[in-house]
Order: structure tokens, then C-alpha cells, then sequence
């Protein structure tokens, strides 16, 4: 008798993943999925980056959190399409929710999509959406040490953005040894270094996402 | 035929909690489950109250950790009794690992056990380890909005510290806003304004500590 061995079964998450992103292919859109802890400044990144985006690019947003919808009000106030998921106590967004809140965007009508994971550095490094690209966001407070302690989230990304960098002189951070811990684990990752307060770095930031848009 | 309805059935979870706690008590051990997002400050904090305690308090730590034993190898070297639990991937520690962890820590030689969960605002709350107090550690540069945000860890919380209280002036923070959107969720929450980096507010917190130690 003939033994079957099934190979490459995506799992029902990486299923529905993968066809959020032929949806999002088919309507020419760009999809980042935007992780960090709480309160590292994926609002502020989202703010600043429809802002300067302004008259460029035309971006949706949805917003992930385990209650409220507070930061889809903020950003809403920006006159960009915004969905907010509320997982009810879930600790990551899942494909299956970015689908149910793809059907509610006007994708005929964005290039971008901005989509704002659950403040945690654990959970969502799991789960693909559909997304381009994984950017993480770091911040200074959180300290020097975290790639060694939530590996996989810097392993997933392509990208992290050190954010609140203008808290450097109040704070202990190494910056060379965070970027080169980071390096240890993902060979490729771009790292920026930016402030949302500020503006520093954010047109660097912009330029590669830009740049990864056009190569789509 | 007479149907059975069971009631008040504890989880798997919670009854091994139970025993954990039932252990402590029958050594005297308080023990407190200190939560928070990565970077807070739960390490900084369990420093902090060893080095003011030496002499007077005999204290243990266990250190949970997605990977790495960065924190127990930095509280080994106070001379203190450390465990290091890694949950390989899990976002938070639950009962069975406490009771793992209880067989290696010496309970007789101690009375306080200081318990650092994982970095997450969201599963650690979910999950009794059998603690005698949740503690939660918020800090001023993650925003004043994380109540709202994450309402059933403001919930759970025995305290609430508001750490890095020192950045207030670089940083735009409410303390009197968000202590009103915290009691608004849990009436019975003592909340700390304190710093780590300063020690301002450390007396207070040690004072409230051994408080509840004396009562228990």
C-alpha cells in the first residue's frame, strides 16, 4: 500500500492569508502590517505617514485593538478610509479578520494600506495577514535588550523603525548594538531610526516604503 | 432522569493555581505576579525593591521570558535566589510553570517571591498563577490611553505603578486622566507614581508591599 505524504499544507490562516493578498494584488494595493508593543507609536507612524503622503499616495488604514476605537477616531479625522477590528480580548490580528475588514475598504480607491496590528511583540509574529511587508516598531524606552528577548518578531520583519529617538539623551539605549543584535537574527531587515515628534528620519523611512511600492 | 449541573468548576489552570498558592501559604512565601508591556520596567522595579529590602525582607525572583536569561543572570548577581522560566514562543506564564519553577526556588529560605511575567498587556491577564497580588507596571512613554486599550489587565490589577515618571517633562502625559480612566475600570486599584531611574516613589510602593505582606 501506498503511503501519501502531503507536503506545503498552508495552514488555514496562511490560506485565507494568501488570498487577502491576491485581492489586494488584484486591486493594485500595497499592504504593511505594522507590529511593536504597546504605546511604541504605530498611530504617530500611521499620522505622520498619511501626512506626508498627503496629495501622493492614497492610503486606507485599519486599525487593530483588543477594545476601544480610539485610534481609528484620531486618524479618521485625517479624511482617509479607516476600518477598525476589535479582536475582543485576542492578543494578534489573523488573515481571517483582515478579510472580513478588506471587504468593508474601498480598495479601488487606495494604493496604501495601513494596517495596525495589536500592541504586542509576541502574538502577531505568528500570524500573516496578507501583508507586503512586516515593519516593527522599536522605541527607545523599551530599552537595548528586546531582539533578544522576542526573537522572532525582529527575526519576521523587513523592516524596524526606532522610534522616539529624540528621547536618546534621557535615556540608556545602545543603538549600534540594538541594530547589530537585530542583524544577528534577520541578515536583511532595513532599520531605520526616526521620531515621530520630531520628523527625524521619517523621509528616509518614506522613501523605502515608496520604494518597495514601486517594486511590488 | 435528573440532570447534573456542575458548578463552579475551576479550569485546569486555576486549580493548579490554587496549589501553588496553597504551597506559598503553608511556607509563608507572599508572592506577587508583576505584568506588563516589554520594556515597562519589571526588571528595573524587582532591582529596585531588592536592593531597598536587603536585610530586611528575604526575597526570591522567578523570571519569565519568551527566550533568554538576561534578567535572572542581572538579579543573580544581587545575590538573591532566581529562576528563569522560558516559554519558548508562549506570551505568558501560566499555573504549570509557576509550579515547575516553585520545585527549584528554596520557599523556606524566603518570604517575598517576586514573579516578572512575560512582556504583554493582553494573555497574562488571563491567567492566575497563584499569586497573592497582580501587580501592573504602566509607563509614562507608552501613552495615557492604555486603559482603554487594554482594560482587562487595568482590570485584574491589585496596583498599578506609573513608572519612568522622571520623562514627564519630554513627554505628553496625563497622570490625572489616566488614573481616572484606571479607577473607572477597577475601583480598588492603589496606583504609584514612581521612577526606577530616580527613585522617586519607591518608598511608597515598598511601604504599600510590605503592607500586604503583614496582612496576609
Amino acid at each position: 500500500m501506498e503511503i501519501k505524504v502531503l507536503k506545503d499544507i498552508l495552514s488555514a490562516n496562511e490560506q485565507i492569508a494568501e488570498r487577502n493578498r491576491q485581492l489586494l494584488d488584484s486591486k493594485s494595493v500595497f499592504a504593511v502590517n505594522l507590529m511593536s508593543s504597546p504605546g511604541a507609536g504605530k498611530t504617530s507612524l500611521i499620522l505622520e505617514t498619511i501626512k506626508m503622503l498627503k496629495g501622493k499616495t492614497r492610503i486606507g488604514v485599519i486599525e487593530g485593538d483588543v477594545s476601544s476605537s480610539l485610534d481609528a477616531e484620531t486618524i479618521g479625522k485625517e479624511g482617509v478610509p479607516v476600518i477598525q477590528i476589535n479582536t475582543g480580548g485576542g492578543c494578534h490580528l489573523d488573515a481571517n479578520m483582515l478579510s472580513s475588514a478588506l471587504s468593508n475598504v474601498p480598495l479601488q480607491d487606495i494604493e496604501l494600506l495601513l494596517i495596525e496590528n495589536v500592541g504586542n511583540l509576541i502574538c502577531p509574529a505568528g500570524f500573516a495577514l496578507g501583508e507586503h511587508k512586516k515593519v516593527l516598531i522599536s522605541s527607545i524606552p523599551e530599552g537595548d535588550d528586546k531582539p533578544f528577548k522576542y526573537p522572532l518578531m525582529f527575526h519576521k520583519a523587513d523592516a524596524v523603525l526606532i522610534n522616539k529617538i529624540d528621547l536618546l539623551p534621557y535615556l540608556k539605549f545602545d543603538t549600534q548594538s540594538f541594530s547589530q543584535a537585530i542583524r544577528g537574527i534577520n541578515e536583511k531587515v532595513e532599520i531605520f531610526q526616526i521620531s515621530c515628534a520630531t520628523g527625524q528620519g521619517i523621509q528616509e523611512w518614506l522613501s523605502w516604503l515608496l520604494t518597495q511600492m514601486s517594486r511590488r
